[in-house]
C-alpha cells in the first residue's frame, strides 16, 4: 500500500516528503486516512537521534486521528467512516502477563511502537501519523467519542492517556488535592484531567506569568518553584504530583509539598536525576518517587470516553505538515501552547 | 530522680560513667528499671555528632527492655513488676494528624525522641537506655509478650519496628516476594519477619559467605548483587524490596528485579542518593522508590505481639556496659552478629 509521508532521513535533516509502502491490510487490520496528527517531544527527539536508536528514514507521529478507508475481514469493532484514533502503540504480544492485565505498554516481549520499530509479524518498519494513511491492528485502534473534536482530540492519544494512567492510579477525584509540574504538552492536558476528576488543583511552575492561562485550563492555585515562601505554604499539601519536566531537574523541593504517603510520578523523563534524590525526603512520612509511562489500550479509550463525556481536549495549534521544521524548533523554545497538530489535508496540496 | 548512666561528652570522646536527673515521675509515668538496651547504629552517629545536632552530655539508647518500678496515680496499663519496653521515642503532641492516626513518628510539632531531644512539658533534655532506669509517659510504654527473651527483644524496639512497618505497609504474607538488600541489624530483622509473615525471601548481599546465615534467619534466596547474571535471574520477581543499607548506595540495580509497580523501601539511609536515580526505572513499570521510618506506638505494640506469637527476636551479642566504646568500634567494622545489647546489671558492677 503507497502512502505519502513527511520523513526525516539523518539526524541533522529537515522532514521532507517520502513516498512509502505500507503493508498490505491483514484480515485484522483497520486501514485510516490519517486527519489529523499532534506534534510530541518524542517525535522530535526520535527525528533527530537523540536516543542513539533511531532508524532512517523516520516517519515521526503517535497522536492520530483519522477515518476508516476499509476494514479486513476479521475486523469486528469498525467500519468504513468510523472516525478513530491511534496512539504510541500499534502491536504487542497479546500474551505475556502485562498484556493480559491491559499494560500493553509494559509487553514482556516489548510493545510495537507506532515509528521507529519492527512489526512483529511481517519485519517491517513501523512509520507513524506524518502520513495520509497508516494500517494498524483493531486491537490498537481507538474510538473517538461522537462529538469530540478530531483535532483537539489526537493529543490525548499520548499526552492525554500518559497523565490519565497515574491521575486513575492513584485514585483523584473530588477531596483530591493535585499538583501539576510544569505547563507544557503534558502538564495543561494535566490540568484539566485533574479537574475533570473533581480535584483541587494546583500548577507549579518556574515563570510567571503563567497563572491565567493556568486557570483557565483547571488550576485552582498557581505556585511559582522557585519561591521558598509559596513553597513553604504548600507544605503538606498534595496527594500526587504529577511531574511533566522533560529533561533533568532536582525533585527534592516538591517532595515536602506532599501529604504522608503522598506520591510524585514523573512522567515526561526517563534519564538520570543528575541532582541527588534525598533519601530522607522519602523516608520521612513515607513519600514515593515513581512514575508512569503512557498507559494501555483499554486505559486510553477510558480516557477517551471520560474525555467526551467531560469535554476535554486538548489546547492545540493546527499547522500544515510543510510548517513541521518550524515547529520543531519552537518546540524547543516552548513556544507553543499547548500541541501542535498538523492538519494532514495539508499533505496533498 | 538520681541515675547512673553512660554517656558522650563530646564527638570525640569516649562514653563514660555519668550520674545525672531525671524528672520527678509525673501521674502518667512509669518508671522503668533497664535490663537491657540495644546498640544502634543511630547511638554512634549521635553520640560523635555525625548529624552536626547533638546536644552533650548524650545518653544514647533506644531498644529499652525493663522492669516497671513503679507508676503515677493517672496510670492504668501498667503495674509495678510488669516487663516493657522504650523505642525511639517517649512522646509526641498527641493530637496532631499524623498522631491521631498513630504516626507518632511523623508529629507535625515533633515527635520527643528518647534521647538528645527535650521533653515538651518541663524543657528537660532527654536522656537514652544507657542507663539504670527511665521515666516515660505510659503512651510510649510498650507491654513485652510473655515468655519473650528480653535481650533478644531490645533491638525489636527500633529494627524491628523499622522494617516492621513497610511489611505491613505493602501487605506481605503468603505468596509475597520480598527481598532484602543488606545483612546488619535491620536486614537480619527483616529476613526473620518477612519469613514469618509468609514471605518467600531473598537476601541481596554484596559479599558471598553470608548465605548459611542467611538461610538460618529466614532467606529462601541469597542473590550476589554484584553478580549481573544471578541479578539478571530475578528481573522481574519482587513485590517489595526493603533496602536497610545505611550508607549512601546506588538503587537503580534494584529496579529492574521488582514487579510491575513494585516498591523499594528505604530504611536504613537519610541522606543524598549520590548515584543519579534513573527516572526510566522508576516511570517503567511504574515502579516506586519510598522509605519508612520506624513506626508509630500501637504499631510497635502489634510488632511485639506478633513477634511473640512467633517467637521472633533478634539474634544478639551481650555485652557489658563497659565494653561500649569497642562495641562502637566492632559495628564500623560490621563485626556483630546481628545486634549489641547491653546487659545493664553490668551497669552497677
Ligand atoms: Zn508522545
Ligand atoms: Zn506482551
Ligand atoms: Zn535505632
Ligand atoms: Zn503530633
Amino acid at each position: 500500500m503507497n502512502v505519502l509521508s513527511y520523513a526525516a532521513q539523518s539526524a541533522s535533516g529537515d522532514l521532507a516528503p517520502l513516498a512509502l509502502e505500507r503493508r498490505e491490510p491483514r484480515t485484522d487490520d483497520v486501514v485510516i486516512d490519517i486527519l489529523f496528527c499532534g506534534v510530541c517531544h518524542t517525535d522530535l527527539h526520535l527525528a533527530r537521534n537523540h536516543g542513539g536508536f533511531t532508524s532512517y528514514p523516520i516517519v515521526p507521529g503517535h497522536e492520530i486521528i483519522g477515518r476508516v478507508r476499509q476494514v479486513g475481514a476479521a475486523v469486528q469493532r469498525f467500519k468504513a467512516g468510523d472516525l478513530v484514533g491511534v496512539g504510541c502503540m500499534v502491536d504487542s504480544c497479546q500474551h505475556c502477563q502485562p498484556c493480559l492485565k491491559g499494560w500493553e505498554q509494559d509487553c514482556a516481549e516489548g510493545a510495537t511502537y507506532t515509528y521507529n520499530s519492527i512489526d512483529r509479524h511481517d519485519g517491517m518498519p513501523t512509520f507513524g501519523g506524518y502520513s495520509n494513511a497508516i494500517v494498524v491492528t483493531e486491537k490498537f485502534v481507538l474510538t473517538l467519542p461522537e462529538g469530540m473534536d478530531p483535532a483537539g482530540a489526537a493529543p490525548l492519544l499520548c499526552a492525554g492517556i500518559t497523565t490519565w494512567s497515574p491521575l486513575r492510579r492513584w485514585n483523584v477525584g473530588e477531596g483530591s488535592k493535585v499538583a501539576v509540574i510544569g505547563l507544557g504538552g503534558l502538564g495543561h492536558t494535566a490540568l484539566k484531567l485533574a479537574k475533570a476528576l473533581g480535584a483541587d488543583v494546583t500548577l507549579f511552575t518556574r515563570s510567571s506569568g503563567k497563572e491565567k492561562d493556568a486557570f483557565r485550563l483547571g488550576a485552582d492555585h498557581v505556585v511559582l518553584s522557585g519561591d521558598p515562601a509559596q513553597m513553604a505554604a504548600v507544605a503538606g499539601r498534595f496527594d500526587l504530583i504529577i511531574d511533566t519536566v522533560p529533561y533533568d531537574h532536582d525533585v527534592n523541593p516538591y517532595m515536602p509539598t506532599l501529604v504522608l504517603e503522598g506520591v510524585l510520578v514523573l512522567v515526561g523523563y526517563m534519564g538520570p536525576l543528575g541532582t541527588p534524590v534525598n533519601a530522607g525526603a522519602v523516608v520521612r512520612g513515607r513519600r514515593a518517587i515513581t512514575g508512569s509511562f503512557i498507559g494501555g489500550i483499554a486505559e486510553t479509550q477510558e480516557m477517551l470516553d471520560f474525555c467526551g463525556k467531560h469535554g476535554v481536549v486538548s489546547d492545540v495549534e493546527i499547522i500544515s505538515i510543510q510548517q513541521i521544521n518550524q515547529a520543531y524548533e519552537r518546540i524547543l523554545k516552548s513556544d507553543v501552547k499547548y500541541r501542535f497538530v498538523i492538519d494532514m489535508a495539508s499533505l496533498k496540496s
